[in-house]
């Protein structure tokens, strides 16, 4: 049993269940994942429902409901047009749309019916779950450049689901919004702090000597519980972090029935690159939780560390208590315009990252569909001419209808390239652009956390004045929105190397391959033009 | 007015008038061409009717109607089905494919409306006309492997048409049919003949030293009425040859709305294939007729010339009286199965062009269309994402930024490389199709006349028998009917020749242009890819 905190209305064909602030409904099953339980009202309708609009009196060790709280986007937000984007952009669309499901046998529709509850097929069942996941190892010493390879092709993780938690956030102020640190007497001692270093390109994050990497290794043959450890992991990063860095959530469970081994060999990539992204960020790889994620050794081991993580009150807002820049203090004006431009720049990029998905959608479906069948068609109708040639009875025709056979046989193994060619290429094209999606759907979050702030400390002279605070207090308030400012530029400055160095990776692998595609067919052509005679 | 002298039906959506044997109707036009005329019946509905069905009383000297006439395909002829080819091969199923209108400006879908009434808009003015033609000079000394350039590209003309002409021959038994000349009691003298030689391949025409060639030259500013000569001369040929060699129709000479250009281009290519085909046959490019044709030097020549050849009396049948084998008398049964062979050959190569061409031509849309759109998308995608990048603010983007927008801007070449590609290959291989296509439907009626002249050697047992004819006349019969059949075979070797020609030639150029393609969109994709760092 549990009780719905706040109104939410249901998306039609998503699988969701309206529910009124105040009703009691059932939990069925909450291990969904992305921000969504099952729930069953007084009626017996039963459907989907984000998590955090429903307070679960009790919750099993396995699955950790996040109970981080913080403003809404405020009305006038833009992103909030997201759940109904007309542009196709998003995985709803896609999914939506019939002509996903015409690709064929080898050409898998992957983005099809991603990151939305409406691919939920069902309660997960651990068993059909954990077959996926064996433990994983950690290796110490990563060097960036040499896991780039890697790295900018193992990406993937985030989706609309992430947006869709951040969207249906409660609406109004909570108690524990940003003025529970901004306000704080006192903040907890002994924290490890997280220092902020004025680098060229401004504020950034303390980076590790050596950066970590992690492979995850998954054998189906043997059965644990490992991606509940994933599902804990993410809960607990993005409790801690999540104010002050977007954490993108992890790959969806369900597999939506045709083409499963796809699936399941995307949301491992998928997964290998939230746990590569992760590792990556010299704030969220250090921490105490993740450490403990990749190092402990045994069940007691983890029971411990875990019990220690679920205790720790340094969450939410609070983050920010523990985070020491080493650069002068900002007036709220510069605030202010650093967070409205990284407002502007993180909504103009998850455009055009909607813009690519979209597009790259439409031509996968074209060259993994009706391209390949045409050229096949155009090779079957040349290789047909030419047995009707064989058969004129004519001499010295041979030459002529080898040649012709020869010319339609190029074409169908042109057929073939065609219909392979996007796993090759526009596959990674996509995956990067759509764990960008995911990584930009956490940003309004975080930097609504921030606005919140700016407004607080807007407030301040009036909450002075009607000595709501004290005239220190202000002052408090303003160092602090500098502190979060500082925090956020440091992360926007991680987020853009990261991207440079990500886009120019999977650019470079996209144009290589397209490269060797079209130098392939041309080569093919010109073997077949070779065996028509001159006369 | 005139008298309908067999039963039509109209093909709905064809502008064609149904009219019924006896019927008078009051001809609108007769310059239509492609063997229709314009009529309107005595309820005032107006349509076309093909001419054959139609005795004009009384038709100007500009445009003679054929009165050749031999048996129709028997019943059981498959080539019947032509009419209503549901392959979607015939030029018929393209006019009426919508998409076929929505292949833009730079995307002319010249296939679309030819060879078929359904693209007449009107009768067509004579100035408007004969705008398009002025006189054409003649050169001897053709090399046929020097001119095969220009020649496999230069090809075209007949179509649909000609096929719908010769299916709607009237059926039954003419008086004028096979043994009109099987049962000749004598021959005209000191006509022409024409010698058939045992060659490598079997029974040849004789080939002159040098081949004709002939370049029509079109000067839109000069006014005559040399098309009405081409349609006389094309009516000349197929009466006085078209039982013994297939001479395809002329270009149709209306012109749709759109692209008229381009259709006006297509068809100065297709009247130029036509003569150049024309030029190539030994028997045509050698008889009196064409040479008139090619060689008049004034009106006064011309009237003469023209005179002389229509007073011409071995038209039809009678051109076999004038054929001298060097070779001994074929038995029936050699007769009957070469017959048979070559009427299996053509219909297999009918349905072989009609395959290309229908592929082809979902082909050239999809390049027209389609295609380019989404590579464009593709391109514009990776351009805005470079945009919402340079606005980050964050240092050390132009490199970035620079090799996006370079990669986008090469998408869009590419775009603009697909859509102007089908001109450069894929039409001429339509064209050189669509000429065979033509050239096939022309030999349902030049076998149709052997298979005939076969049945009455068959009967001429039963006709002695009844003494109908005399023994010596079935000797006779039979030695006939085996020149007819060499001067089948001369032919056929003819065309094969041709064809393994033609075929060689297109192939090469289209695979030739499909190479430069590919390799070209290789090219600026590595300069593409070049401008991206690794780092």
């Amino acid at each position: 049993m549990a009780q719905v905190l706040y109104d939410f209305t249901a998306e039609p064909g998503n699988n969701e269940l309206t529910v009124k602030e105040g009703e009691t409904v059932t939990i069925t099953n909450q291990n969904i994942g992305g921000g969504w339980i099952e729930a069953q009202n007084s009626r017996g309708e039963v459907g989907l429902v984000p998590e955090d609009y429903i307070e679960v009196r009790e919750c099993g060790d396995d699955f950790s409901i996040s109970s981080l709280s913080h403003p809404a986007s405020n009305g006038n937000d833009p992103w909030s047009v997201w759940n109904t984007d007309p542009s196709g952009g998003s995985n709803n669309n896609w999914a939506s749309n019939p002509e996903g499901t015409q690709t064929g046998k080898n050409a898998p529709d992957p983005w099809g019916s991603h990151g939305h509850p409406q691919a939920y097929q069902g309660p997960a069942e651990d068993d059909e779950w954990d077959d996926d996941w064996d433990d994983m190892k950690s290796t110490g010493g990563y060097v960036e450049s040499e896991s780039g390879d890697s790295g900018a092709m193992q990406r993937g993780g985030a989706h609309a689901t992430s947006m869709k938690i951040s969207l249906n956030k409660f609406p109004g102020f909570s108690k524990s919004g940003p003025e529970l640190y901004l306000l704080c007497k006192q903040f907890a001692k002994g924290k490890d702090k997280l220092p902020i270093y004025t680098g060229e390109v401004g504020p950034v994050w303390s980076y590790p000597e050596s950066q970590l990497d992690c492979i995850v290794h998954f054998h189906t043959n043997t059965v644990n519980h490992r991606y509940k450890h994933f599902d804990w992991l993410y809960e607990r990063l993005l409790d801690k972090f999540g104010s002050a860095i977007p954490i993108p959530s992890l790959p969806d469970k369900q597999v939506t029935g045709r083409f499963e081994e796809e699936f399941i060999k995307m949301r491992m990539e998928r997964l290998q690159g939230w746990m590569t992204r992760m590792c990556r960020h010299p704030v969220v790889s250090s921490s105490e939780v993740f450490q403990l994620f990749l190092t402990y050794k045994d069940e007691k081991d983890w029971k411990m560390g875990k019990r220690k993580a679920e205790k720790d009150e340094t969450v939410g807002v609070m983050i920010f208590s523990t985070i020491e820049p080493e650069a002068p203090d900002l007036d709220l004006i510069e605030v202010e315009q650093k967070c409205d431009q990284f407002s502007r720049f993180t909504k103009a990029m998850d455009d055009g990252v909607k813009e690519i998905l979209t597009v790259g959608h439409e031509h996968w479906k074209r060259c993994t569909g009706p391209l390949p069948k045409e050229y096949q068609r155009i090779g079957k109708a040349f290789q047909n001419l030419s047995t009707v040639f064989t058969s004129s009875g004519y001499q010295g025709e041979s030459t002529l209808t080898d040649a012709l056979t020869a010319a339609g046989k190029t074409y169908e193994d042109i057929a073939q390239m065609v219909a392979e060619q996007p796993k090759k290429d526009l596959h990674f094209l996509m995956e990067t652009n759509n764990e960008y999606k995911g990584l930009l759907g956490c940003f309004p979050d975080t930097i609504g956390v921030h606005k919140a702030a700016i407004d607080k400390v807007k407030e301040a002279d009036k909450l002075v004045a009607t000595s709501k605070i004290a005239p220190q207090d202000k002052v408090t308030m303003g160092k602090r929105a500098s502190t979060m400012s500082y925090a956020l530029q440091a992360e926007m400055n991680h987020f853009h190397s990261n991207r440079i160095y990500d886009y120019n990776r999977v650019m470079q692998l996209y144009l290589e391959e397209q490269v060797k595609f079209y130098e392939t067919i041309a080569a093919k052509l010109r073997q077949a033009h070779s065996q028509f005679t001159t006369m």
